[in-house]
């Protein structure tokens, strides 16, 4: 990519900050007034963790000058609410997750993410140390991504209308003119692969509500995509589709592009990862890891002979070293539906989830 | 500017809709799982409204399509929360305040908006019929500012965990690489302009939720300022600083700017625009109309040889019509800080807001 300088700053005005706030203070309504403890807000927390050479101009827009223009690419857009319930939970907190989940979104379009922006809605009451915290772990996970956080805005609310800190993230690449990914691509005869085990952000954030009943060591696989999916498509470049399930799941996520692309999807059940502490809380809690959100996995559906090169790079890297082939794309028949071949030899129709299984898990 | 295509959708994914809200449903959690019920509420909703012919592909990324490139462009982003209470007041709500407010920050660079993104959070229990009005709002306003939702994201929040609606909006658009405009270039010997009176919205929304006391017909200023500043900037190109005071008001504002320039500005009090109502409830209340958010007002501050062709281009526009000097730049001294006038003939110190007069105003 060229290189690209973004000269930004947002509502994160950057100004002298005559009272550094305290680890030990907690945010009150002034931190949203748009005055002197605004500034001192952004000034004590975010300005010194997204250290981003650039956030110093001090005006609300953020400015990205492209060295050499936009030459055979395009411009690749997403954005992301965040309001997941614990704040910090085994393997990530909602920092990581913020970051993560625009960068991989971005990452679907088989695009390379740059920059993103960041609006917190914190609650009157949370403390500087639990900002802090999120504020270096964002910062820490753009770092892994490779993108720079140019442009933020911070609002209060009062104590009891806002649950602690919710952060929608807005992230902004590039893509090739040539590359063509998308929901709407699967073809009859693709594969399709997933890129490690189910639904271990899900029960790690349960975990962390104490809602299972019993301890488990199970962490969240929320991750930057970004590295593993470039690696992916140098190896296989027609991939068709990339898609991250997240919210509602592997079940779900299929549905979705079975729907756009008109197409039925075969999977086969007993190739689908799932951890055995996974599988084992799903039984005791009566889920199905079909449906439960992931945060560090893709789908990748592609022609069946790029299957191969796909797999080895995925299994070169640590993000993807448990990536399997999980079923392949059919004629849709007269509507389109994923069905599964069960371990005990039947075939069952895997439909979207209906209801709220697990709220506020991202 | 270029003819742009986008080929979006981000979370807003398109698929058919088996059972379309009624206005007379209100927001489950399920409506945030990710699944059927989030379908149908973005279906019946928010793609309903936002009729972008280009809202149809169902990926999590919108992609932008540049006809000529970037040739001679930045790209320039803005992202802000919102969360005002309450949602509806005089001459506006918060789906048009969150368009506006990001169409404003990036006109703020001297730049045109082309897109928009959307981050819904939205408590458990709302009207269905309040996210229509909303959503119809918000198209109606990004319909005036010529700019296209491209992309958004609805989360839920228990009941009590989230106060109605909050919108995070994201803006991306494109300015000229020969265009310099930032709180950083003011000038000694700059005159400085505002658009209209000050202190509208802040009052309007405080009429909103019956904090006055009394009755007022202050209606809120929300607007698109986009099409005013081109305006402005192709009757006076060397347009300095362009900033809106919103949060804070114009006296924190201006606070900023001088900051950021290293400059003083003296401001004339008697040449300052406020409505007599507006300068009533003010003295009731015991606030200052300085420090009263605005969200269709913008401070410009330019070469004094040019003040007169932006002033006549501001006169021109029905948004600019009271349009007027307000002061003038100079050497910072010491240290850079707001003067004004005072109507008694003495000299005062403008400071910035310190402490919060009126929370969850935008």
């Amino acid at each position: 990519m060229e290189e690209n300088k973004a000269i930004p700053a947002s509502n994160f005005v950057s100004m002298a900050c005559p009272m550094p706030l305290s680890h030990r203070e907690t945010i009150v309504m002034s931190h949203g007034s748009g005055g002197r403890m605004t500034l001192n807000l952004i000034r004590s927390v975010f300005q010194k963790h997204f250290q981003s050479p650039l956030l110093i101009r001090g005006n609300d827009f953020a400015d990205i000058q492209l060295d050499n223009g936009l030459k055979g690419q395009r411009i690749v857009v997403s954005t992301d609410g965040h309001i997941v319930n614990p704040l910090f939970f085994p393997g990530g907190d909602i920092g990581r997750l913020a970051v993560s989940g625009t960068v991989n979104d971005i990452s679907m379009s088989g695009g390379i993410p740059r920059y993103l922006t960041a609006s917190f809605i914190i609650e009157e009451g949370v403390p500087i140390s639990d900002l802090e915290r999120i504020a270096a772990s964002m910062q820490q996970t753009a770092e892994e991504a490779g993108v720079q956080i140019i442009a933020g805005d911070t609002k209060v609310a009062e104590k009891g209308k806002a649950d602690k800190v919710f952060i929608s993230t807005t992230g902004i690449g590039f893509v090739k003119e040539s590359t063509n990914i998308g929901g709407e691509f699967a073809h009859p005869g693709d594969t399709v692969i997933i890129s490690g085990s189910i639904g271990d952000h899900g029960i790690a954030v349960l975990a962390a509500r104490n809602e299972l009943g019993f301890r488990t060591t199970i962490t969240s696989d929320v991750v930057p995509l970004n590295h593993l999916i470039q690696c992916v498509l140098n190896a296989a470049p027609d991939v068709h589709v990339l898609r991250d399930p997240t919210r509602g799941g592997l079940a779900t996520t299929l549905n979705e592009i079975s729907t756009q692309s008109k197409v039925s999807i075969e999977l086969v059940e007993t190739d689908i990862p799932v951890k055995q502490e996974v599988r084992s809380a799903c039984e005791i809690l009566g889920f199905d890891p079909m449906y439960i959100a992931n945060e560090g996995k893709v789908i990748i559906i592609l022609p069946e002979d790029q299957a191969r090169a796909a797999i080895d790079a995925l299994h070169a890297d640590p993000l993807g070293k448990h990536a399997v082939i999980i079923g392949r794309v059919t004629e849709s028949g007269v509507t389109p539906r994923v069905t599964m071949k069960t371990s005990i030899g039947g075939t069952r129709i895997v439909d979207m989830l209906s209801g709220e299984m697990l709220p506020r898990i991202c």
